[in-house]
């Protein structure tokens, strides 16, 4: 922890003292020409992701990244370009979709790997907040286009997009969605950022959606709905996903991240039900460098997986995932439901295609549903 | 309980003589044209309820038909007419979806209606069963779209396109969906029917859905994200539904029927949270017949509340909910989610339009979010 | 259903047609006498039960008497010899312990028969209500030992003594518990009865237990846990067990009643946890008589099932559980609990001992634990 | 993280890089002699906490001291003496309840205080583990009397006991209890320590107990039931409260340690439930620290929150909770609750009587419930 940048100078050496920080300072690009630094942490908001990760690995540094990548598709595919170039130096990139490092999300990951639920059927993943619900929360930078690139869709919808990829070994290969703003006008913002500015006088326009809901076919023919909101009232952060296989289901709720809901479709049937694994026994991922049986870990203990798992690869010499390449492709998908509901909902397929191309595409045969496994050979 | 009928007769006789019917017979319209027959409930595959049900009224009986009310909008505009015409003669005519009926339910909707969630913002609603995952699963009337008229989408999705039009007093006015037939092939038919038949040797096409999802626009703008499906392993009858309001929210699955999960945001900021209520106490619908609070109601409960406000309607002279009408308006929307599959998933508007007419008003813009509540004056 | 016997007979008349029954009476002991009576249904203050359920027997009637059997041990032992007489006639004599016949309960027993959980080492029941919290409760007969016989212990307590011994097959064979009466003053009952009657002017004294909490030994040594309360908060009819054997565990919520749920210790590491079984399967007790899987089943489904049961029993010419000697055996456990309540909670042996006698038994070294199960050989 | 002390100097020095302490060391004494330490955290078994704090104060250090404080009621009473000397040297002790400092637990004690559910008139605590379900654990400290003074009863007893007084504001004021040591003898302790040792050749026995079940009478009168238990097959780390008052109760489960369940009795009628606060917003305590609304806390925040209110203390000059006189209460419960044990579960009142004294007053009438608030005047 060697130097924390912002914008404001007495700021951040304030958060420098209070965090433990060496040193603080105010220009980016000074502190990645130095010598002395390693890695970057880049958690500015979308907008500048991508300046700052790429001359951070033209200047030699690993990079960890923020989600969602960047703000569109093509400055997405350059930062790939870049840790491409970076990789043939040893530098690690990593986008941070930390969530895949709770125990309970790896360990579903390592269950549908085994093959424990057999077939990936149907998937639902939400993510459901409420802090939009307050007509008189102001417009911080999340709810800005410029600078969020856009609203629950990229900030929370990125997430179980992510997820949804990661524990079923599948890729999304079209979607079809909508978008919504429920409030379209907002307090400007006064002070403070984040979640917990304050309102200034005057109203503008919120130009991000606060509600996406999309279904998407994932490669193997399974169909998967999905839904990002900020209007969910009562709840705080319930991340969801449940994967039905032929074999058996999972079922995850970042509200209660210690837990996991397994059936198994193979046991007796007379015993059949949701088990609810409490995923902290030593044999669980992550958990040995933790506490006993029943003690819990918090939301945070994912950030702390990720640098460990950082450290491995840049000592180890692999690449940690989530990649770049990774982050690319979550990107792909929301510019896909985004071009979609600016389409009366119509299939997309993700991808860099321009307009133009792509419109050959859409409307063509939706993958068939083929049972096929990630794993089978095509 | 005067006189069962059915195709079989000795198997029909056995099912008088074991559930407390005076008769049994195989020939529905001699048992229509007696006198003493006053109610018909019709609970036939939804391909012979338009039928019966119009004979049955111009017979001159109250009629119960069971949901969905007919295949298609047209027989379901044909059998709203001949409620119309029945009603000139005081018959009532009444659909089945019984999960109105549950207590919980109708207390959900008394809440709404009260303004205790405000305007109502986003709502979420799924049919989850998990019968159709045992591959071994025969080729019954529920297969078939000539008997069933549709799959997933017509005999459980109707029930939570109901059940959201029901609790929030608000029309789905435009619908975007997806349909899936994840097993296209089955065993024949043996012996039995329903969901307890055998199968024979040879295959037949699965004719309907196994999946629905879909999107859908309230009349006040709202969205609302709908699944229906029989893959979603380990749920057996999870209708779950969840309203959020911007001064709070509500939450109901069936799977728990005696619950209701009830967030005030008006509630002191520090013990807001889920309420979950025991819908048994004498204060709420239907319970005061019942037992103690605490002491639980059952799936079956629904279908006494139903016979009951029936008859309080007969003897009182007034049309008991569901309507014809709003059996109809179900139809209507379960068409359209139908069409907005075959057309690339776009944006349908529910009605009795011809295709050529319907295609001038599809592809217009939704409804904007206004944030009306239903009993505003547009 | 064929006469309906109470104390006012313009009342008893009324109920008779409200429910069903041929006819109504107000002398039980003419309608005992007659001829075309074959079962009797007690379901009278327990200070009854002895005289009724005996004139019933030697008049030749199967009996069917509500819990607990008797206000003394003393009277159910003298039912209990009048069951033996009845039954070298044929006569069944069962006592109401309904939530024995919960399928979920039933299944429980089956589990652990089959040694699903090994031996059972520990075992808590519970029965929490909370309807006398509100201080304006009259003071009906369940709160006047006359009539009752004892409060929360005998009414709700008796429940888990018996399902405890039901579940386990283990008899309890000591005890120490505290009775407590938080409220001791009442107001006076006006008109009504049971939990729904109203207050009069004037207070009377409280003479029996609102809350008892005890420790058992069962037969194998194992330690249990009871609590009895009406004072719970909240909670409104909370009867919970959980049994913890060397295998694995089982644990039931009245509240939610169609759900068990089951820790298999033999399973593999990594998935242990509870599985929450939906006990409404066809493979389940009582089940295929009634919905599909997830179509959950109420409070009076037990009741059904009782006198099926009882049928079942005179006509197969068997003697259904729970017999009239497992009434004693519970009547037994409270007369324990209340003698040690009375003597500084010291442990004390069920049985039909004088005090005298007793004295020389309690104190004595309580039974170590065994493990043993109680299927295998003493 | 000045010196870490451990017996065995590889590897405390292992232990100390690990850990990032500056030093490591093996007497503990000389470490206490040193100038520059402040602060001494002692996480020995418990036969040796005594020492250790009362030489840790007379060298001016502060002291935080694992639960329980001490083996038995002596030694806690000389560490209070010395405390007391402390204290008027300015030096803070503190025995580490952590568990008062889990958000929740925290808002708990806050909303009774505040007279949220009234009167207390019942509690029942429970701490279930089962990591002695599994007959190969091998004799560990924690599993003899030498070192650990007694079994479940210190070690996680002690926690509920501490949490209901913290809590409701109530001292224990007499208890009945049981003791059990259900699998009697252990294979030998071979390498490692803690609950992660492995087993060596041989068996010895286990001198403390694995079970401990008791009732006790708050100063109110109220009646509490207690578990505490390393034999609950499949729950892990299961600390449940739940306290029922006159105008509410509130329910807390450590599993699910970011949630409370509050009980309101003066809401209305139809909307009365349990209500689920996930205790993460910024107006909890200790929340305004950590993460946004529904972004979870885990087990190890409570160490921080009592490192902090320790440090707290220190700066200003006042004692944090809970002092070594409230660890000395629980001392005395503890002990208490062994010689009920060893009485036939006769009640025993909590205090530093000779054997001979307090012959006098057990059997005394008990506290009878007065409904007394704990800040009521007597």
């Amino acid at each position: 922890m060697a130097v924390i940048v912002g914008r404001n100078a007495p700021a951040v050496a304030d958060a420098a003292k209070k965090w433990g920080w060496t040193e603080s300072a105010t220009d980016w690009r000074e502190v990645i020409a130095r010598d002395d630094i390693d890695i970057v942490d880049i958690v500015t908001p979308g907008a500048s992701h991508t300046e700052i990760a790429i001359a951070a690995l033209e200047a030699g540094k690993h990079v960890l990244c923020e989600k969602p990548l960047a703000n569109t598709v093509e400055d997405a595919s350059r930062m790939v370009d870049a840790a491409a170039r970076g990789a043939t130096r040893g530098l690690r990139a990593v986008v941070g979709f930390t969530y895949r490092r709770v125990p309970a999300v790896t360990f579903m990951r390592d269950l549908i790997a085994k093959g424990r639920i057999g077939t990936v059927q149907q998937v639902r993943a939400a993510y459901r907040q409420d802090w939009l619900v307050d007509r008189g929360m102001p417009l911080g930078w999340r709810l800005r286009k410029d600078l969020a690139g856009s609203g629950a869709l990229g900030d929370i919808g990125a997430h179980i997009i992510d997820m949804t990829q990661f524990v079923t070994g599948l890729s999304i290969v079209s979607v079809s969605g909508v978008l919504d703003t429920i409030v379209k006008e907002r307090p400007l913002l006064g002070s403070g950022s984040g979640l917990s500015g304050t309102a200034a006088e005057g109203f503008g326009e919120v130009t991000v959606d606060d509600v996406a809901i999309f279904a998407g076919r994932l490669e193997n023919g399974a169909l998967a709905s999905f839904e990002a909101t900020r209007f969910a009232t009562g709840r705080k952060n319930a991340l969801t996903i449940e994967v039905s296989g032929d074999k058996g289901s999972l079922a995850f709720d970042l509200e209660d991240l210690n837990g996991l809901l397994f059936y198994d479709r193979t046991a007796p049937d007379d015993v059949q039900g949701f088990t609810k694994i409490i995923v902290t026994e030593n044999v669980h991922p992550y958990v040995s460098a933790w506490w006993p049986p029943g003690h819990t870990l918090g939301y945070e203990h994912g950030f702390v997986h990720q640098v460990k798992d950082l450290v491995d690869g840049i000592v180890g010499g692999f690449d940690p995932h989530p990649t770049f390449a990774e982050g690319l492709s979550v990107q792909r998908v929301l510019a896909a439901v985004e071009r979609s509901a600016a389409r009366d909902s119509g299939w997309v397929v993700p991808g860099d295609l321009s307009p133009a191309e792509e419109e050959t595409r859409v409307g063509r045969p939706i993958t068939p549903f083929t049972g096929r496994r990630a794993e089978d050979p095509a």
